[in-house]
This record gives C-alpha cells, structure tokens and sequence, in this order.
C-alpha cells in the first residue's frame, strides 16, 4: 500500500488560540488534520487582520478558536479528489468559496455559493467537523479559512490558485478587504465617470472603494469617518474632501445634501452601523442615487428607512465580496495588481511576526492601522 | 386690444368637491380660472380613480379640494408663453410633469422633476395659489391635476400631446396605474426572459406588472392577494399561480421561497405596505434577487428589514411613475396601445357617469372593481 505511506500524517505547528470572547490569542502547539476528500492543507505564508475578525474574536459565543480569513499560501497537500491543486501550488484563500456547480455558481449573477457559503458554525463545509486540535480538544474554524496558524485545511472550494510569481505577503489583501471595495465600486455599483460618490468609513474597505472609484473616474470622492487619522489618510488613496460627522452642526445626511447640490450618486457604507446606512441612503440624490452596503452591523442588524427613499427613486444594494466570483475573478484582479492597474501596497500600514499577532489585533482595534500583514515563519 | 378679448375667461362648471376626509363628493358649480402663464385648461374628457385618489381623500387634511389624477381631456385654452398646446389638442395629465430643464429632467435618468414633481400641498406649482373657488372659496388642487372637475388647470408641463385618433375614454389608464406597473416591469426591475416574479397585490397596478412580466417572457408570475375576486381576476392578466397569504401556515416569504426554489428574480410591493415590503424582500432569491417598491404607504411610512438581505445579493429600488418621463415617453406608450402591443380594455372594469363619481368611489373601496373610467358629460 505504497500509496497510503505517502497520505499526509497530522501535523502539529503554531496556531494563535482564542479561548475566549475579547481575550489576548495563545500561540498553541496544533494538531492539524490532514486534508479530506476535496480538501488542501496550506502552509500560511501571509495573513491579515480584518474588522470581521475582531467583531467575531470580541462578539462571537464559538470558542477555542482559530481566526483570520484573509491570507496567501502554499499547498502543503491536498485531499482525495482534488485536482485542480497540487502541492506547492501558490494560492488566495476566500471566505466564501466557489463551487462551481451550484443554482448560484452556475448562474455567473452571484458570489453566494448555496455549498460553500458564508460559514458561520467554525466547522468545515463538508462533515460539519473541525481540522484542529489542542490539548486533545478540538478548536473551532473562522470563515472556512482559519489563517492564524501556520498550516490550515480549507475546501479547494474555498482557495484559488495565482502564479508563483505574485508577493504573497501583499496579495494577501485581495482575498477579502481590498478585493471586496473594488468589487462594490466597479461591480455593485457601476460608479460612472464624473459621479460624486461618497464613502462611510475610511477603513481598508472604504478606501478600497475610493481606489476603485478614482479608477472608474469619479469627480468627487467624498469620505466620511470621525478618525481624524483615517481622514488624513486616506487623501493619499484619492478622496477630494472628508467630512467629519462629529464636527458637522447638521446631520450628515444634510451636509451632503448641501455640498453635492442634492445628494451624491453612489454612497457606501463601509462601517458595519444600520444607522449609518440610512444615513447614505439619505445622502444620495433622488433619481439615481445608488447605494451600496458593505459592512456587517453587530450591533442591531436592521435597517430602517423612509419608503418615500425609495419610491423617489433611490437603490439599495449590498456586497459581501464585491460581487467578484473567487476562481473566475481574483486572477485577472492579481494581474492588475502585478501590471501596476491598481495599487495594494499603501494599505499596509504595518508588518508583524506571527508571534506578535496580539499586537496586530490592537492595533486594529484602536483604529491605528489599515492592515497589519502578519508574517508567519518561514 | 383685440388679444385681450379673446383672452380666456372664467369658466363656470360642475365639479365633485370634496369638503372633508371620507365625506361623499359633492357637485358643486366650480370657477375656473383661466390659464395663468404657462399653463394649459382642460377640458376633461375621461378620468378614473386611482388608489392614491381614494387614500388622500381618506386621510389627508387638505379640504375643500378637488381630487382626480389619472385623466385625459382637450385643450380649451392655453396660457402666456405655452408654445406646445393649442386650442383643441388632445392630452393626458401627468401627476409629475416634465419641465425639460431642471438637473433630473435633463440627466435623462430619473422622472422626478424638480421643478413640477409630486405637488402635495393642493396648489399650482407656479404661484402656489389654486385655479377653483367655489362659493368664494378656494377649493385645493390634487396632484396638480384635479380631474374630477369638467375643466382644470394644470402647468404645461403636466400634459402630454397624444393624436386626436386616440381613445381618450381608454387611454386616461396610461395617465397613472396601467403606465405605472408596465414601467415598473420593463424599466426599473427590467425583467429578464424565463424570470420568475411575484406581485403583492393585484390591483390595476399591480395587473399592469404582470402585464409587462408576461410581455418580457417571465416563465412564472405569480401573485399575491388576500382578496379572492382579485385573484380570481389576476389570471386573465398573465398570473400563473396565486397566493392567498391569508390561507397560508407559514409567513409568506416561507411560501415563496417553497415554491421558487429559494426565492423569486423579481418581487413588486404594489399595496404600500411597508411589512409587504419586507416580505418582498424576503421572498427575493439571494444573489440578484431585486425588489421594486410602488406602492405608498399611508400608515407606517418606514420600511425595516435585515441588513443581510442585502449582503446577500438583494437590490430594493423604488418607483413612482415607472420610471417614465412622461412627454418623451408617455407617446410611445399610447402607440403601443393603438397597435395592440399592450392592452388597457380589460384594467376598465366599470363605467359611469360623471354624476356617480361617489359610486365609482365605493366600488374602489370595495375592491371590487379595478378602474372606474368616470365619463364627463360631452
């Protein structure tokens, strides 16, 4: 059983463990499974903190846990059936996959695969089981990706393979943040040329939205955020005017009435706040007006807006990622990065070791940082 | 001063005032002033009663006033500066004119004009004064139309040239519901072949949706009602299935959902209910699902409903005149009505005279008829 003596063997590493709600990451010895059928085991080569994560690290009830979803690797080793990987293999993980065969896959309309959908259980796709354990427990999965230890089993649903040529430690971004406000700037919402358009939140996603509306040649890119750091950043990525709402006598949404002469074309919300939401649906013009939500609200999940919004001719769309079908889109998006169409680099603020990911996580959750690129060991 | 002469003087003639909420209209001997400067006088040929006639009439506060928006006439006289009507041209009236020159009539996208959209205080747009008296009263105009009056003033603006060849006692549909529903179909959702959509509510509107469905080759429309009559009606119009929600165990986007293999391409609220409003929502498929809001609530004018919808691929868009600009294509319309290529016969289940408008009213109250076409006396 020549075959058999070569199958991956459980593989033990580091991996930074959440044992609770909001407390500091334990870097643990992992047990980690070898893939099964349909799966690849990764060796982490880059990986990023997104505010999804620290949502679910400060709000989520699912523990022990490993997070992170946005990240770069190599194919360790892949599982029965899979063929379109093979070890060594360059790759972008995704949260939601593509399994190509769905109602939603097969209909080239959505990103929304019914297989390899938003998982929010921390278990794998395929037996609702994990691939961790530590200290003979088993630890639960993030997004169906896990990128916080140094090797991870993901579906090869969930993975896409790029050239070997491409730096991982920057694409790294394309497999969330970066990919999914290009993707509401120029899918969701269409953003033609000359178009005021206006963005809440001038996070990695925000600015992303503001690259890509600056690319589809935008004449005003206005960006909203009561971080005077944020603001003051985010000039370098295209925005023309910030407005901070802390400092404005009126609501924001009459602000941006006022200086847009009626409302704006397209507004995103990239904050995660239903209130905020209602509020851009404001803020764009009758007509028109588009917009756009992308970020996940934790604290009161709906929204509520006048009818008349509406009927007046406003639209209201959302994005989980960017409306980009993983497999068949992020290879042209990492191609445009490599050809110098669109930029990822300046979104990285900074750069960590793995072993000090808990700094990383502060960082980012006193709004000091865009993304902060974890390193893992070579 | 020869001009002067001939100048249009006040006419004296029949109108059905309305002194109160919900009070019987009462005929009364209505003053109508001449045309003040760009202005047009009618007199009306056919109108009917529109749902938005009835609710007005019910819960607003703005009495004594003459109600009728959905109409069709001939000009007697036209006011200083009016270059596009003459004496004896046959028109449809439009509740939202086009004024050819603000920001949204000249974006080509949008029909709400700045200058002469939806006119909520009963009163001309241009001096903000009204063109009835009765018994030395002013009397309030509705939706800078007032129909249910011999003649009427209206901005030229708010009319529409169509051939004298056209059935005007047929064609005063296209003035409001029929051009409302069909406009909603192909212009705002813009329904793709072989789609499947729902329609809340089987009103003229909302029969005039599934019209348009049924013309874009949707495979299946189904309908929603709680009234069997309407149901019952509705499959004369292109209705596959009904849904009466009120028959139903479960919620009714469950329904839905069960019967569409997760949900509908295409769902329009024509009751104006905001909860029917979520429910469409919910009812829509994930991924590109849309959503299309037409009618207008009188009792709770905001809409809820939970962020994720969004997220997950659904777009809400609104419509007030089925995103028709109503001179550049309101004539389009009536051509495809002379040509057989949309039909309006069958929205005119009932026929009356002037002198019965209070009938016509009871029997929209009722629900059981879908347009009254009220005839004026010749």
């Amino acid at each position: 059983m020549e075959s058999s003596s070569s199958a991956p063997q459980v593989i033990t590493c580091k991996g930074a463990v959440a044992w609770g709600a909001g407390e500091a990451l334990v870097m643990e010895e992992v047990e980690v499974s070898p893939p099964q059928p349909l799966e690849i085991r990764i060796k982490v080569v880059s990986t990023s903190i997104c505010c999804s994560d620290l949502a679910a690290w400060k709000h989520h009830t699912i523990f022990p846990r490993i997070f992170g979803h946005e990240a770069s690797g190599v194919v360790e080793s892949v599982g029965q059936g899979v063929t379109e990987f093979k070890e060594g293999d360059h790759v972008l993980t995704v949260f939601i996959g593509e399994c190509m065969s769905c109602k939603m896959c097969k209909s080239g309309k959505s990103t929304i695969c019914q297989v390899l959908g938003l998982e929010k259980k921390g278990l794998m796709h395929s037996d609702q089981k994990t691939r961790f354990m530590v200290k003979g427990k088993p630890v639960y999965h993030y997004c169906a990706v896990s990128s916080f230890s140094e090797y991870t089993v993901v579906h090869s649903g969930c993975a896409v393979k790029i050239s070997p040529h491409v730096p991982l430690e920057k694409v790294c971004l394309l497999s969330c943040g970066v990919a999914a406000g290009l993707g509401a700037a120029w899918n969701v919402a269409d953003i033609s040329k000359g178009s005021t358009v206006v963005i809440f939140g001038l996070g990695t996603v925000g600015l992303s939205v503001v690259q890509g509306a600056k690319l589809r040649g935008a004449s005003r890119i206005i960006g909203v955020d009561n971080n005077p750091r944020k603001c003051e950043n985010a000039k370098a990525f295209g925005i023309t005017e910030v407005v901070d709402p802390n400092s404005c006598k009126e609501p924001i949404a009459q602000v941006i009435k006022g200086i847009t002469d009626g409302g704006a074309d397209f507004c995103f919300e990239c904050v995660g706040d239903s209130d905020m939401l209602t509020n851009a649906l404001e803020s764009c013009c009758d007509g028109w007006g588009v917009t756009v939500a992308l970020g996940v609200p934790r604290v009161k999940p709906k929204i509520s807006a006048h009818y008349s919004l509406f009927l007046r001719g406003r639209t209201l769309k959302g994005s989980i990622f960017g409306g980009w079908k993983p497999k068949s889109d992020l290879p042209s998006l990492v191609e445009k990065y490599m050809n110098k169409e669109i930029q990822i680099d300046d979104y990285i603020t900074h750069n960590l070791p793995f072993d000090e990911i808990n700094k990383a996580f502060n960082l980012m959750a006193e709004g000091k940082c865009l993304r902060c690129v974890i390193h893992m060991p070579r």
